[in-house]
């Protein structure tokens, strides 16, 4: 039964009355923050790392527009032109895409929330953070997790995946194609159909590389593909791409069990990304702004042709390979076939602690590249040329910069 | 053991080789989409339902500035501000205070995920969406829920709230400050110490209220306390506030269980926030834009000082509800004490379809108000005065077009 609340006295009650009183009562104790009557400025930095990138400019200015509500009816045009842009870029047809309110990593978790029921089998391979990232949350969520471990720099052949298969008979395995941590880029030509023949579903992870090199989602048999905003796509984090194939559909559509999380949950998000015959339902409130700007990112390579974008970071990125071998660095991925052409790694130079050249280059030039990060730390330098970041000139300056730094860091100091 | 890809070879393998040559065969399946080759626009509205509202001219610009890294030291001062910010809004010390990267749903997910353990027991006051979804998570993460169902409009006294704690042992009890589905204010005084007697913790909800009513955190005894950002605060939807009392901390840190979530793993997210005395450690891209958005809006109530704030939105409120009441409209919430300054409802006029007045403010004056949510749909018209939206310029104008839809909209058409 639903009514109104009637009668004033019997809503307001002696509580109430109390409450009223009381908390006029109460004092401020914590004062406003002086930091914050300050003005708040940042630097204006060349992020050369593996993500984020910088925002391009017509993205910036998209995100700057002024609200509007999540579900006004422009709104949902908006969605579902950034539907439209995601199955461009992952080349699928399927219904079930979407964007994700959250970094590439939510993307992953919403994934494996949706897809795993405890007790599932998930074959994952570890070849970075990002594999050990699936690794747990399929821990997290109680599936029996079989992860394939190797050191960074490595790959998986189909031979290796299908002992996997073989042996652990899993519902789902993780491949991710670029490996930013290492810069390994993962083959996927027949894993799909390897995947199927398996009766597994086949989730690839692109965050670092989507836009930057080849991805073939339906042709390639993949069933589950996220990748973020952040990276070539240079749109603010915050959003992230998602898609899924018929066969990852139904499974998540046959759950015994319902998704530990809500705000994650595939079926309602697709219900109110309108990819299902049901009228949208209310479900959270999209970051409005984050979706304009992801629009306008996808806007841009649409209007960039995919094969155009692809091209530009494969040029750029051996150029820029090129020049830091003229450094004498080493480059960490030996086999220029299995560089991403995204995200390069370099190995610490002998002698230098990778912190100096890090700083250097922030410090003396406001350009950001990184260390390494998981279990790459210590051992690599990383170059990111990013969407509009990758250029020439970019790799110009980075390498002019990183000439200077190895002039003048201490070297033979550990 | 970590090593690099030594052997060009070895790494290419055969697989490799077939899927550089593969790649290159495949075509295009999904061209470019028409509508993202048109440019981007957006109408003009001035959003006055429940949220999100208008962003802040100064918000929307500190959003255009430019990326910077989320692990850079200006990122953390930013960081490090937002929790003073947080801390000030809320009135509390806690030392683990923080934004999530999601909506305010994301919020209130990451609470539960964190604190409860399977079997935990945990009381919920459900009288409007936000405690049904409340209710939900918590049976999706395993704890025994025990919902106290209430009609939209009804609030919790002390005494139900102790026959409640001394029934089902819970650990955790959820209220609702701000009801926006129904516009019901729930009273907090006391609560926190009746909890604390019956060793639960006290979660209150503040999206819908933060910044427009009084709330004392420490004063009060709330030990898990989260809002939103796209509301009184103006700031872009995408980010929510949050902090835990140390009562909170400890359940979260002596966990038997991993949280199932790793995106919202409050432990995880409290070290990057630099919230216990570890290093901070990568945990995901924060949306940098929307934190630096966060900031600002933070900043503009440390500028007009809290009282100041809650006084505004009261004052503006009141003027609205008058004006609502000459227009011969119902207010839903009878009793002046228990609405809320920030969302008011009214009862839809009888002969009215609520969707022809929703739609006659859109159409000829680009103003949003909207219907109930969940249980309140189709009772309830809802105006919400939110941060920069509580005018009396507003609530003129509002009122107006209401007085002209009454007029025009079709009656007795149900």
């Amino acid at each position: 039964m639903f009514r109104a609340v009637t009668s004033a006295s019997a809503a307001l009650g002696p509580q109430a009355a109390g409450w009223v009183r009381t908390m006029a009562s109460h004092q401020l104790l914590v004062a406003p923050p002086e930091v914050l009557l300050k003005p708040l400025s940042v630097p204006n930095r060349l992020l050369l790392g593996p993500g984020p990138s910088n925002v391009a400019p017509r993205v910036l200015a998209a995100g700057g527009l002024q609200m509007i509500g999540h579900m006004h009816k422009e709104m949902y045009q908006i969605m579902d032109e950034i539907k439209q842009g995601i199955q461009y870029l992952f080349q699928t047809r399927n219904r079930l895409t979407l964007a994700i309110s959250g970094s590439g990593h939510a993307a992953l978790e919403a994934a494996l929330m949706s897809v795993l029921e405890p007790g599932d089998s998930f074959l994952v391979g570890v070849n970075g953070l990002w594999g050990q990232r699936a690794a747990e949350i399929g821990e997290r969520v109680g599936a029996r997790t079989h992860p394939m471990i190797k050191d960074p720099g490595g790959y998986y052949t189909l031979k290796e995946v299908e002992e996997g298969l073989a042996k652990h008979k899993p519902v789902l395995l993780f491949l991710t194609q670029g490996e930013s941590t290492s810069g390994i880029l993962q083959p996927l030509e027949g894993y799909g159909e390897l995947c199927h023949r398996y009766q597994c579903l086949f989730l690839v992870d692109t965050v670092a590389s989507l836009g930057g090199i080849p991805i073939h989602m339906d042709q390639q048999g993949i069933d589950i593909l996220y990748s973020g905003a952040q990276k070539v796509l240079n749109a603010p984090p915050g959003t992230a791409l998602i898609s899924f194939s018929d066969k990852a559909r139904n499974k998540i559509y046959s759950r015994k069990t319902k998704p530990f999380s809500f705000y994650l949950d595939i079926k309602l998000l697709g219900n109110f990304w309108g990819c299902d015959d049901e009228p949208r339902m209310y479900h959270h409130t999209t970051p409005v702004l984050g979706l304009y700007s992801l629009r306008e990112s996808l806007a841009l390579v649409a209007e960039e042709g995919l094969e155009n974008c692809w091209r530009r970071h494969r040029e750029t990125t051996a150029y820029l390979q090129g020049r830091l071998q003229e450094l004498g660095l080493q480059l960490f991925v030996k086999d220029p076939a299995l560089r991403l052409p995204t995200v390069t790694t370099v190995a610490v130079p002998a002698g230098y602690d990778w912190r100096d050249i890090v700083n250097y280059l922030i410090d003396h030039f406001s350009i950001e590249i990184t260390g390494g990060l998981g279990p790459s730390i210590g051992k690599v330098l990383r170059i990111g040329l990013l969407g509009h970041n990758a250029t020439r000139e970019n790799v110009d300056r980075v390498t002019e910069a990183l000439k200077e730094a190895l002039q003048r860091c201490p070297r033979n100091k550990l």
